[in-house]
């Protein structure tokens, strides 16, 4: 039976080989769920950079550019970070550049990755469906939150835990206990973040990111995966 | 109100300022367990040495020693790792040089903090007394597993949280999730812990090991605190 795991830092990436798995990068609060929103809205390739100057050169390419740091959108881009900015007929087609305090970091550290998908909670379902499809050892990296542990990303690892449970073993305890804490707070997973700091953190930027943050926990909103293409380091979209 | 946080491996130590923070390293299986044993039983000094060869060196120099890799006896040295083999009258005005896998490695990386202790289930309400006692920021950090997470050391570091949360305030996700884990585990810490990866891989090596893991869980046995001499670099005893 094939494994799953979950490095719950992109710092800890160092440890582990993932040459033979495929990789899942989720960052819920919010690069990943604004990843899966743009290509849901007809985005056909995102472009995640590290540098806020990459992403800018991308612009006067053509491309949409989003930049986000410290949670707030940097001036002269497009767009930020809220996944709401990501909807409407203005994306179809469109290329996408994007750089964000830690998700795109978490990407492009696991890029040497069997196979590279995002997740999210819009896209819970549709990751499931691809990893049974694979059937490659799975590793699941939470972007966290400046190299440490993100609550809200450990809730996603842990419900992609709970789906596979019955196909692929639990490679180490924080399996286990993402799992746990996933059965802990599904019942009301906005309700359990309030307690987290991050979420504790956005909502002192701005009250109105509140309903940011409940889309951000939207179960099975859209069926598309972004997956990298390795030859370009572009993310596609991918319907399984 | 001063913060708890719990680092969960040695390797994220580099995101952490130590130097404004009592430190807790723990081992659960079975390094600060059985340090906290040896000093219970007379040991009143303890070495920690990162590498084998300086522990046989300081064995030279009329030190007890113990060496464990890989969870097995070293050979060679006169103790493992099993917390079982510390006690007796042998010990009493003895000085003990260690070295672990995990454990010793934690305390090594930990050592510019501005103080440092030893925790395990053994001494859990002492080493909560003692927090209390110096009331500066708390960091406890977990030794795990060749730089990955254990279920067991952030058990421990949730059984802290919940004896402290109306004293210090949680500083980071991580321990509001290491409380929701020991309030889940808490009635029964074995049984918990046999569907971890370090009881299975222990109790691979070893059926006999099951007493040893038992004992590492039991609560409050001892009253003393392995507390770090910076001058010496040596941990001494401490009754809080």
């Amino acid at each position: 039976m094939k494994t799953i795991d979950i490095c719950i830092s992109p710092e800890l990436l160092h440890l582990y080989n993932l040459e033979d798995k495929v990789v899942v990068v989720v960052d819920i609060f919010r690069a990943t769920t604004s990843m899966v929103t743009a290509m849901a809205h007809g985005i056909d390739t995102i472009v995640p950079v590290a540098e806020i100057e990459d992403c800018k050169a991308l612009g006067k390419q053509g491309y949409l550019t989003a930049a986000e740091r410290g949670a707030e959108q940097v001036k002269g881009f497009d767009f930020g970070n809220s996944p709401y900015s990501f909807r409407g007929d203005k994306l179809r087609g469109q290329k996408l550049a994007m750089t964000t305090t830690n998700g795109t970091l978490a990407i492009d550290r696991s890029r040497n990755a069997k196979k590279l998908i995002i997740g999210s909670f819009l896209n819970l379902t549709a990751v499931t469906r691809y990893l049974r499809m694979e059937n490659e050892n799975i590793l699941v990296v939470c972007a966290g939150w400046k190299g440490k542990f993100s609550l809200e990303d450990t809730l996603f690892a842990g419900a992609l835990a709970f789906k596979l449970q019955t196909s692929f073993t639990f490679l180490t305890d924080m399996v286990l206990a993402a799992l746990i804490l996933y059965q802990t707070a599904d019942e009301d997973l906005l309700g359990f973040l309030k307690k987290s700091a991050h979420y504790q953190r956005l909502i002192k930027i701005s009250a109105d990111i509140h309903k940011d943050l409940a889309f951000c926990l939207e179960i099975d909103k859209y069926a598309i995966i972004p997956v990298l293409d390795k030859e370009t380091g572009a993310l596609k979209s991918f319907e399984p």
